[in-house]
């Protein structure tokens, strides 16, 4: 199947890396940027194209790895004289119908659940792929071309989606926050984030056995006010980190 | 050495269960409610004893390992005619000079970084242990117990272990909180938590290599002002989610 991927972000980079190693094709990458498609587009043995009207007219597959604000602007030129293609978007938040304002027919969503950067190569064959298509024939596809990378595929529909990329959000994206804020509280101090890992690691492998609400531990559980006190009048020079903390134990503390 | 231990609770219960396997011998396990006591000693081959004048006076060793709040209303009692022995309590947020309090000579901290939960046993190798003691003799019992029990030992003042603590709070407890929303707005909508654990384990693995900034992704980021507005909608029957993600967003956005 000949492959466009449209994008050389964080994702795209991810995904066309397995796909190539998964023994598939990408004929080109697109970015508005040239660098960028350059970068990617060597590293999969591809071309780099930086113009919509550059795009190859006759791959199979369309895969769009761009943010959602871009979908908008890039894609009514794009899918023009390319309507018989299969389209796909890699989207947690933006609903599968969105393509049928293009007149497409064949289309799909390929949503990888993980969080990627260009710096980090991911093994693929634990993420959750969550596939929605247009018809049997596309979800075929899709399922195919998926589970060629990853042993985790499943269906959702746009509504279970959105919820599973809110969840990430705060499951992945928040947790790194929390991280961020431990590492410059201890580099303040002249203390190693290093020292953190192994907390960090317990932390997340205690969920694979505890539901979550039944691992939690902490002043705030048990809501310690003389412990939470101490922290909040440490956090004095960090106003938004105060805020946090002051938010997050309320959080814990009333949800148990 | 003969060691009591004062507290029945997570710390306590993982801190005795490594204890009696790298052969020490704890001799003696109080808690203010029998009941606790003695299903902690009967796991240890110890005794349980929930009275302070019945706790042993010939201990080499009192591990103090209760919640912050009640140090002051269970030492005063608990030390007199007990001054000759080392003294160790196990909190991240008390100073050592606490103990100078109690007119002791022999004193110190022993302060395991780690997430303790009674159902589940920890392998206590990699644990990172911070330590601090009245002068060199303590330390080096101290240092000597914690070697038997972890290779990562290391000695840390009380201004440091503030900090520790607090930073500990936030890659632990408040990482964990994120899984628990995560977890509540999956279960909400028929989809099973076990999806993310990919997921919550590339996160944790990722700033093994990555600082925790540089590793940081997601719609806040880039504030994806598109997503980020959906995502706030999905959250309108959730008030305090919806402030955690609005005040976490803007952390990551401002932060980064």
């Amino acid at each position: 199947m000949k492959i466009a991927l449209i994008g050389a972000g964080n994702l795209a980079t991810n995904l066309g890396r397995a796909l190539v190693e998964a023994g598939h094709v990408v004929c080109q990458v697109y970015s508005h940027t040239k660098e960028s498609a350059d970068a990617l587009a060597m590293r999969l043995g591809s071309m780099g194209v930086n113009i919509l009207s550059e795009v190859v007219t006759d791959a199979q597959l369309y895969i769009v790895a761009l943010k959602d604000s871009a979908l908008a602007e890039v894609l009514p030129t794009l899918v023009k004289g390319r309507e018989y293609a299969l389209w796909v978007h890699t989207a947690g938040s933006v609903p599968m119908d969105m393509w049928k304002e293009y007149g497409l027919k064949h289309y799909g969503v390929l949503y990888p659940m993980q969080t990627f950067s260009k710096a980090r190569e991911v093994d693929f064959a634990e993420i959750p792929f969550f596939l929605e298509a247009s018809g049997k024939v596309e979800m075929d596809i899709l399922r195919s071309l998926a589970s060629s990378l990853s042993r985790n595929v499943h269906e959702a529909d746009s509504e279970q989606r959105k919820f599973l990329h809110l969840s990430a959000v705060f499951a992945c994206n928040f947790t790194n926050a929390m991280y961020t804020a431990s590492a410059r509280l201890l580099e303040e101090h002249g203390l190693p984030f290093d020292a953190m890992l192994p907390l960090i690691d317990e932390t997340a492998r205690k969920v694979h056995s505890l539901h979550p609400s039944d691992a939690q531990t902490g002043p705030a559980v048990r809501y310690d006010k003389n412990v939470i006190d101490k922290h909040l009048a440490l956090l004095d020079k960090h106003p938004l980190y105060k805020e946090l903390y002051e938010l997050t134990s309320r959080i814990i503390h009333e949800t148990k």
